[in-house]
């Protein structure tokens, strides 16, 4: 068995390249400004259906680097999404990532309200008072506290990335997010994952960046 | 739009429920003990595909259960798939969780030798002196280090989880990790990520615990 013999940093972009041609082989083309974040999510995955599946609401890649250029925040529904977020870059926008989940009063009032721990964590990222882009990768019900909030008028996210994965609730908690009028980007079906999320996060501060991935 | 009312805690009963019919429908069966593995996998990815190319060697599951209960550490190659497992249960078996990539000196040597630091990542760790489980989900080059150092005797792995994602030496890292002779979980093919390597470890977990699910 042999390796072919390639420099660390070259295996990124390797690795872009024969995601572009299969692409093109599939004869799925996007919009130049949506093609770094399907690209990327397919590499986090290696799962070429998300070309169906990714859905944008007009703009939101614009919007979301206008936001992010403007020193906005992520709050993401788990930690390993947080993990996995480029925080140094987002950082030299004037922004940075949050994660509830873990945090002892949300635990504590989640218990006592009978409810998940990640719509507790949406209510208090709704009271940062910061322009805020939304990384859910795991819990449907965080899509719908936020839906909810975003209709009585507590909440204007610049970005809802809406991509939990699974198999209660999700279809439909990412549909909901799709009638609201926030920018979304939103993988339709039951895919998608904490890595998803992270890896949509990263699209947009590199392209804000012009890194040349 | 209506949603199922479903208590937090039922969620996850009822989204195995479902993969375990869905799997049945498919006509798709697998041993009693590695079912648990399998269905934590498509739990996480929603993606049925990986009942197909999850492979294990002869008994891995028992021997792991073992080493887990004895003690072992678990060494992965992303701070995503560290934050992802469930530290608190290793550690009352008395291991612990590594990740190496992000330490100063493994960058500094990687950057010297200019080789990835997964391979040096590795090389630390077959210097812990301790049994190890490694659950690799993102570099390939780590795979390919833990066979040479297998191959030259100086590391005797309890487990490799070999499920890195991506396009460049990812398949053919994985097959070189069925041939060494230590138990391993492999998924062969382009997929996996560090939310699949947590996932196989928090299923090794929570079967030594007895965990319901």
């Amino acid at each position: 068995m042999s390796f072919e013999i390639i420099k660390p940093m070259e295996i990124e972009k390797e690795s872009f390249r024969i995601i572009e041609k299969e692409l093109e082989q599939m004869g799925k083309s996007f919009p130049k400004e949506i093609m770094p974040t399907v690209q990327r999510v397919i590499h986090t995955t290696a799962d070429f259906e998300y070309a169906d599946t990714l859905t944008f609401s007009i703009d939101c890649i614009q919007k979301a680097k206008k936001a992010i250029m403007e020193g906005a925040h992520i709050v993401t529904d788990t930690n390993m999404t947080l993990s996995g977020i480029n925080k140094k870059m987002l950082q030299k926008f004037g922004g940075d990532v949050h994660c509830f989940m873990a945090d002892e009063d949300v635990a504590k009032e989640a218990k006592e309200r009978e409810v998940t721990r990640a719509i507790v964590s949406m209510e208090k990222a709704a009271k940062l008072g910061v322009p805020t882009i939304f990384a859910i990768g795991n819990a449907p019900t965080a899509l719908i506290r936020l839906k909810e909030l975003i209709d009585d008028g507590e909440l204007k996210p610049e970005l809802i990335i809406g991509v939990p994965v699974g198999f209660v609730n999700v279809v439909e908690a990412k549909e909901l997010i799709m009638e609201s009028d926030v920018p979304y980007i939103v993988n339709r079906g039951r895919k998608g994952g904490s890595t998803v999320a992270a890896a949509i996060c990263n699209s947009l501060l590199y392209s804000v960046s012009e890194r040349e991935l």
